[in-house]
């Protein structure tokens, strides 16, 4: 037997018990004749005592042990004199009489603390080495818990958890898909799925009526900072329902899980339409933990003073910064740098600081009058002390766009984006198409299976444009945590739809023939929603990025690089496929 | 609002109530100027009555519905006259007031019903209308709640289940992988796991302790009757354990599930060694729902008689079949053709029928005298009335695999294999390696991370071929529905492994560099166990396939039929992969 107990549950009311430990060397110090050593697993660190007085050679063995030995203890539980209150174990210690190294250990190349010293390459490297670290475990272990309160929330709601295929076929609309080249079926591909989007639909159509998955995903997409090829889906689709009643039972499951993982109990959400979100916050992912919404100025500031770039401009927003009319010169350089950043992309900033004695200076004070400043006051409702930050531009989108940047970028300079709070809040009333500039047509701005909203219907020929979708998008802090619809479950208007998103018949026959001749026997109305799991662990959990609640994540070229994959593969499996590299370097 | 209750949850208690229901119209029937409809919808079926005296427009309208059509109904619960005992809802029926046609159905190309008269294709094809049958979609709520149980067992013991990638490494030794070329990485591939076992014991070494996961996993095999290209594996693993920890807990967790699913309390199971297993039985999975144990009878027939093929043999063996001694020519015949088929590979049968009056009468009386013919029926232990049926061969375990066949053949026959009747066991100390005839080298019985017997670890150089493993198997019903083994967790015994099994140092290090590597860094020992939970459902479901209990099968060429998949992908996708394709018809 390795162990009588984990190094997680001696307690004083242990004392006096003969007891075997099992784990890894934390660190170890020298005192006076005695050697202390913190023997941790994942349930906890419990201090190990060697006293050279009692048992010189054993004494001498557990002096030889380096940090993360692997190591085997038998001893009594004892007391400890001076207990430390921060670990659960600390008010004991094991006296240790027998030591076993079931496993010694090389240096390191970092420090398995919370705080290690290992850069990003060589935790990932290590990755075994860097899961050990309480920091990173402790990630993993909430994104089972949450998994676990969700299957068992879903399950009693009489939802049934049903796996979908990983090989399914590539549809080319869309990100682009991972393909597995066949050998059973030269020259034939599967692709990994984006999400179980239609499978799902058509366990609607055979009247699963509440299904959900905890799914891997797969988009073969060039990866941003936080963004994965795989990752998981909290997927989920009902039958017989409309749009608030998916909504009502989300937010309910939300609230279960805000609650019972970080004690927070969320108030009934607010549901904003995407246009609303767009005017108030230039984003359908509004950060809502603080202030600072936009102020319309075109009133006050088109074409009432001097400034042509304010009197050419199609829209003129501002924010007022609370208490920032102190802002220096440097400050505000810093700013005007920032919306500059192509990332951004404004061509300027422009500022008024209502000062404290009530005056007001701004960048444009040539351009107009202290009055004309001083109604922009009323407007925007800035105090004294607080400052005005407005941008201006062609687009009214593109502008607030830059504009929420900005105010992001502010709620970060003033500490206002507490990760310790939560606001969450829906957003209805997505525009059903969006343009693309890339491939010059209308997209779908969710996918092809949305429902538009009915009253809408009539506009889908004429003004596609206007055409609101029957879509909701869950949202936490400024992040777009679950998004789902009304579907499409009549054949006509799903071939109506990929009409207006330029698909000839043909081409919806050869992708989508399948979904669309599985309405044709009895589809049910149905609607669904998926939650992204990285996202909603890494705000549970207060993290900054997807990749630390995930265990063995891939690096921004999609390598793993403890695995070392991808890697090249034998001639013969390429023969076995029937296809061979076709290189362009 | 589509509903207020399901077509499963009215009584007799709800009479008198205004409700509305949405569903499938299973079938109708006209009866004396009433119309009457059953509702369906995954809850259950309800009855609607429309009375064509009371409204004979929305009767018209009824009796216009075809199956499978998708409709709303509402109306008033009513007692029926005549009951119907036999679903919950029988009591009862709905007095229809209005009726909506929600989506419209074609005749279904097969009956939807437990019994369908749809083929096997054509299910398959339209998989959306064959989960619409109870029959198929109770073994998906069955799966739905086993993994609801398993996980939650295994929550409550301290496992924490974690997603390990499913873009990994390719690892030639094993099955075949399926492969993903890597956009990002041309000329590279990702390879899909077919289990997450490296992964697994890195978690191990990450102090993990108990880690496990519902996995999917990936084989590009030729498919046989019950193999899939994707399956699932309810995965594994345990630090500072022994082989007694593992068996112990998992036993447990089956117990569970087949008190919960089955209403079955399991004794505590055997433990049974694989010779011992194919002594008796022919087999590292024997069926023990029946007995027919094998009986050698080598002492009794060979160089007893003037039989040359017994004279010549290795092995005889031999199984009694109660209550068989008057087997006709005919049946014998067709016992002799089925050991002789390919599939079984046996030379010939010997019978001898012990005769109620005492006599004996067989297919080698002429080689051996009446007494000899006595010695048999003693040492089988044949009564009089039995059959004995005998195989022989120059090849003990061949043999003996040929017995098995022949021995569950009879137990089909005599109806012994009744899949309400479970009887599981663990078969343990398998032999470490096995000689592939196709590879003419020793190949890893389980894997080349099990453990050997500490025991036989000095004969690793001289006799591999005789080194158990310290591996087991969880058997049901003549099922291997799970195995296991301890992990080697030290550098130098992998890499002694690795020797054995004919890997060079370099290979050995390009394949499983980062796990030997992870070794040295205070690996725990550890050991573990995977489950095949498609196995585990088709047998608590009482299946003759795994098909039958996963939503979208695919076919045996590896196709989804449904889905079209896998296809062809555009030019473009291939040349952004950089490979082409080099089809050799």
């Amino acid at each position: 037997m390795y162990r009588t107990n984990t190094c997680g549950e001696l307690r004083i009311s242990d004392a006096g018990k003969e007891v075997t430990l099992s784990g890894w060397v934390q660190r170890s110090r020298k005192m006076g004749g005695m050697t202390f050593l913190d023997l941790r697993d994942r349930y906890g660190i419990t201090q190990l005592v060697f006293n050279e007085a009692d048992d010189a050679a054993l004494c001498g063995e557990a002096n030889k042990l380096g940090r993360e030995y692997c190591i085997q203890v038998k001893g009594t539980v004892s007391e400890r004199q001076s207990k430390n209150s921060k670990i659960p174990t600390g008010d004991i210690e094991i006296i240790a009489k027998e030591l076993k190294v079931l496993s010694p250990s090389l240096t390191p190349p970092f420090t398995i603390e919370d705080n290690t010293d290992g850069g990003d390459d060589l935790r990932m490297k290590y990755r075994y080495l860097d899961l050990r670290r309480e920091a990173v475990r402790k990630n993993l272990e909430l994104r089972h818990r949450m998994t676990i309160l969700i299957r068992n929330f879903l399950d009693a709601q009489q939802f049934i958890e049903v796996e979908t295929p990983v090989l399914i076929g590539s549809t080319p609309e869309g990100a682009r898909d991972f393909v597995v080249p066949s050998r059973m079926n030269p020259g034939q591909f599967y692709a990994l799925p984006q999400s179980p989007q239609t499978l799902k639909q058509l366990l609607m159509v055979a009247g699963f009526d509440r299904y959900f998955q905890i799914a891997k995903c797969f988009r073969d997409e060039d990866l941003r900072a936080d963004r994965q090829p795989e990752f998981t889906q909290i997927d989920c689709e009902m039958s017989f329902v409309d749009q608030d009643d998916v909504i009502n039972l989300f937010e309910e499951m939300a609230r279960h899980l805000f609650r019972e993982i970080r004690g927070v109990e969320l108030p009934r959400l607010e549901q904003m339409t995407w246009h609303e979100a767009m005017k108030r916050f230039g984003s359908d992912k509004p950060d809502l933990r603080f202030g600072m919404e936009f102020v319309e100025l075109m009133d006050d500031l088109k074409g009432t003073g001097t400034f042509s770039v304010f009197n050419e401009a199609d829209y003129i927003g501002g924010i007022v910064v609370p208490g920032c009319a102190d802002y220096s010169r440097k400050q505000l350089n810093e700013l005007t740098d920032f919306v500059k950043r192509p990332q951004v992309g404004a061509q300027g900033l422009v500022f008024i600081k209502y000062n404290a004695d009530g005056t007001a200076k701004s960048s444009i004070d040539k351009f107009y009058t202290p009055g004309q400043l001083q109604k922009v006051k009323e407007t925007t409702g800035a105090k004294d002390g607080d400052l005005v930050l407005i941008l201006s531009g062609d687009n009214a989108n593109k502008t607030r766009v830059q504009l929420c940047s900005l105010r992001l970028e502010m709620g970060n300079r003033l500490g206002l984006r507490d990760r310790n709070v939560f606001r969450c809040l829906w957003i209805v009333d997505f525009p059903l198409f969006e343009w693309s500039d890339e491939e010059q047509r209308l997209m779908a701005t969710h996918h092809p299976f949305t429902m538009p909203n009915p009253d809408d219907i009539p506009l889908l020929d004429e003004h596609p444009e206007q055409v609101r979708a029957k879509a909701y998008d869950f949202v936490c802090n400024g992040i777009e945590v679950g998004g789902g619809s009304l579907r499409i479950h009549d054949t006509q208007l799903q071939e109506k739809m990929f009409e207006v998103l330029g698909f000839t018949p043909e081409r919806a026959e050869a992708q989508f023939g399948f979904l669309m001749n599985a309405f044709k026997y009895g589809a049910p109305p149905h609607a669904g929603l998926a939650f992204g799991l990285d996202r909603f662990v890494s705000i549970l959990a207060g993290l900054d990025s997807i990749r630390d609640c995930i265990a063995f994540p891939k690096n921004n070229s999609g390598r793993d690089v403890m695995l070392e994959a991808p890697s090249s593969i034998d001639q013969k499996q390429l023969d076995e496929l029937e296809i061979k590299l076709d290189l362009k370097n």
